[in-house]
């Protein structure tokens, strides 16, 4: 008989760009959208979760990251049916706003006017795999669809900074940076409008025009990071990085490039200061002078509420990348330092934005539809509150019954058992019991806080063994190998007191 | 010029096969996986969350609904890297039971053996979509690997009924029915030995066998609906339904046949006769004695808890779909009648199942990984609890604040806060304020307990007017006109009895 060829074994492998996430760190993060949730939910946002899956007709072209324009999404196309028509094409939501705006569509006689909403859950981005960049993670969002009211915007902004404060956030480590679009555009009419802005111009001419705006404010996007004088070299002739890097220019002359690094630098000591400054500025292009009286009463209506400036600031300097936004645009920022993995400290930067999008929900109805919301990097927000060293971690770990004796597996169940209905997080040994020493070091890497132990002797005498193994590491940290000898770490307790001896360990009683 | 074509509109539509789940869909469920997660955790399970996208390769051919062989994943190619090289195919999870076995292979040098988990997400099918039937549902598992030991699959059992209890289910209200795989392979050598069961079987005659075992577990797992006679005739000649439907007969004799139901019929008045029952059916076949023999340990520790024959029950009539369980089999039923949607009464049904599979890690290492576990179908579960007719819905919209004065809105958002910060949920209304009526409709659709009201007069005297929503629609539904025209329903409160006002009609104070 031929020799039948083993089958190759499947590798177990992450997919390239995904990742696990074990114990502490799932609960963590839920403890977190915990939170966010209960703040948004308080000022009237209703969860809403749709389907991971989208069709591609749906979702549109509206990925988020104009960087990097191959980003792309996880699509296949459905199995045709009859055979032979053409399936849909389906494929993983990238963020939560495009199903959003399908939502606010579909169910547009059916939602209240306004609808308020929260979502949170993975989004997936079929980008190439690299450090730290990950192929599926969490956001975590609320929008107010039909709503053009700027008080809306106010809304989100103080909502932002109530959610970051009751995550942990101190005051004074966050700032809410507010700009307005129609100021960008505003702006950018300013600049460019004398040799470009007429309505006559060719197709041709409008087109280079959005190009040459998508430059120029991706060069203003980067003022953070080069300052004026970097953005000025961007702005006209170009700029070389560090690394030898060049960044071609955008071609303005010196003058155009001077109008917006004085834009840029509007921003003064206080809101309405950095509002004047904007009037003097650009005030008298319409665009620009309803951008910054949109801007004005955003900073009206939060100062009446107590947000003031050290928490939400009118910025000049904000962007924001994506496409689609037609009015306020926020971002939030965490102001301390952090030092990075290269050593250097740097401001750990921006952990939410958003802003108002009028246009996503008329792609569907072809009715204009205003929308604002915010979207807060989950991932990223639990990785500042790491540099900025939070609350120390607890353990968590179960108390872990041992097993002596094979044949009285119920005792300790229920010794177990005993433990969880006074809320005590307990569990059997269900290894192979042979070797007590892997018991014990089960419960070490389990992170216990103790292990009951109970061989045939205890059982006669009706006692328990507690090994308080919290106290046991710091007496193997800092004591001397007498004192750890002594075992004091170690109690007998009657069986009947393990629950109170327990809680006693865990500083429950 | 030429005109340009408007381009088309994308549908506003959810795939086919998927759903939106709206507000209090979304938080009811939520509170049950909270729930869950806590009794698991208990038990010390520790979260486990891993991506939504596996390999396929790593996925394998698991699929768990063997009625159904067309049921699929939704798969696609990467992009290969390099050019022209194959890409690896990536599909999303159809469980959650194939990635534990996967991270249990990957990450086994870094786990605790044994390893107890739990998880909770979506998974997907790529099913043709049918009434009631999605192609995306959440699925809420707790697994062991690395525990051989009966006394894992107990624990899972004792964890299941405490689970089903905790969210709400009471007890008599279901019941936990356990079997084992092994017995029923002692029962197919027993029945069918006599003629096939040899080992120089040729490779034909081997997967013949297989065909066969697999048809008559699957007329076995049909006993709840068909009943004795039924089953008999689905193993001997075959079975027409009422609906006329013919399904084939699996061709055994009358003797045959007869032995497969008094098994079927084993189950007596207690876990123990149950077992001498089988001990007397097919204790003398060797893995039918091993199998019984597992019951029976089973049976005892559950007893020594206190988890009787009212919560946990002996049945060898419990299949399984699933192919890859080795050992021990359950499954969770809810035992009291609802009417369905033709309304006839019925029982409701299995709500969660598992069992042990000692072979999934395998596939990966080449070494065998002994592994149990339970899935709830958490929508299923919730299902049942309306049925059942619970707790009654609390309202939870948010409080109101209504815009008489538009330029007044930093005075409503400064009442929305102070209702905020006092934890009662609460908004301004941000729809255009123009037509009052809308307002106190959206008040209305949105669930509102109250509506605030302050016009240019309350303001003047420092008050605010309160509508009492839920008492207006009680007295709505059962009073007269008169008495509505009277609006006991609405109250004056000074402005800084505001947030007490509220607590009394929220029941708060």
């Amino acid at each position: 008989m031929a020799k039948v060829k083993a089958p190759r074994r499947p590798r177990a492998e992450t997919p390239k760009g995904f990742r696990d996430y074990f114990g502490p760190e799932v609960s963590r993060r839920k403890a977190m959208l915990d939170t966010i949730a209960g703040v948004y939910h308080r000022y009237g946002f209703d969860p809403l979760e749709t389907s991971a899956v989208e069709t591609v007709d749906a979702l549109g072209k509206f990925l988020p990251d104009v960087d990097r324009p191959n980003a792309g999404v996880f699509a296949w196309q459905e199995d045709a049916e009859p055979e032979g028509a053409a399936g849909d094409w389906l494929a993983l939501r990238y963020d939560l706003t495009a199903p959003l705006a399908r939502v606010a569509a579909q169910y547009r006689n059916d939602l209240p006017t306004p609808y308020r909403r929260y979502a949170m859950g993975p989004v997936w981005r079929n980008e190439k795999p690299g450090p730290g960049r990950f192929r599926q993670f969490y956001q975590c969002d609320a929008d107010t669809v039909g709503a053009g009211s700027v008080a809306a915007d106010a809304e989100i902004c103080a909502m932002l900074a109530d959610t970051l404060e009751a995550v942990g956030i101190r005051r004074g480590d966050y700032v809410v940076r507010v700009n307005n679009r129609k100021v960008l555009e505003g702006l950018f009419d300013r600049v460019l409008g004398c040799d470009e802005g007429n309505e006559s111009a060719q197709m041709g001419a409008v087109c280079d025009r959005e190009h040459r705006k998508d430059d120029i404010f991706r060069s203003i996007d980067k003022f953070d990071k080069v300052g004026a004088q970097g953005v000025r070299d961007l702005l006209t002739k170009g700029r070389m990085d560090q690394s030898g890097d060049f960044t071609k220019g955008c071609g303005l002359t010196d003058e155009q490039a001077g109008m917006v690094v004085g834009f840029l630098e509007a921003r003064g000591p206080s809101n309405g200061a950095t509002i004047q400054e904007l009037r003097n500025l650009i005030g008298n292009i319409p665009k620009g002078g309803e951008g910054i009286g949109e801007l004005d009463e955003i900073a009206k209506l939060l100062a009446a509420q107590g947000y003031h400036e050290d928490r939400i600031v009118i910025d000049p300097s904000v962007v924001r990348g994506l496409g689609y936004y037609t009015g306020p645009v926020f971002e939030a920022e965490l102001t301390f330092e952090i030092t990075d993995e290269k050593g250097r400290k740097r401001q750990f930067g921006s952990v939410a934005g958003g802003g108002r999008y009028d246009d996503l929900v008329k792609r569907f109805t072809g009715q204009l539809m205003p929308a604002t919301g915010v979207s807060i990097g989950v991932d990223r927000l639990l990785a500042a509150l790491d540099a900025r060293g939070g609350a120390g971690k607890r353990p968590d770990g179960p108390v872990v019954v041992t097993v002596m004796d094979r044949d009285r597996m119920a005792d300790y169940q229920a010794m177990a058992g005993d433990l969880r209905r006074a809320g005590i997080r307990a569990e059997v040994y269900l290894g192979n019991p042979k070797n007590f020493g892997n018991q014990l070091k089960y419960a070490d890497r389990r992170g216990s806080p103790a292990a009951i132990i109970q061989g045939m002797d205890e059982a006669a005498r009706g006692v328990v063994q507690i090994k308080d193994l919290i106290l046991g590491a710091r007496i193997a940290a800092d004591a001397s190998h007498e004192e750890w000898k002594a075992q004091p770490a170690q109690t007998e307790v009657p069986r009947a007191d393990l629950v109170a001896a327990l809680r006693r360990i865990l500083g429950q009683g």
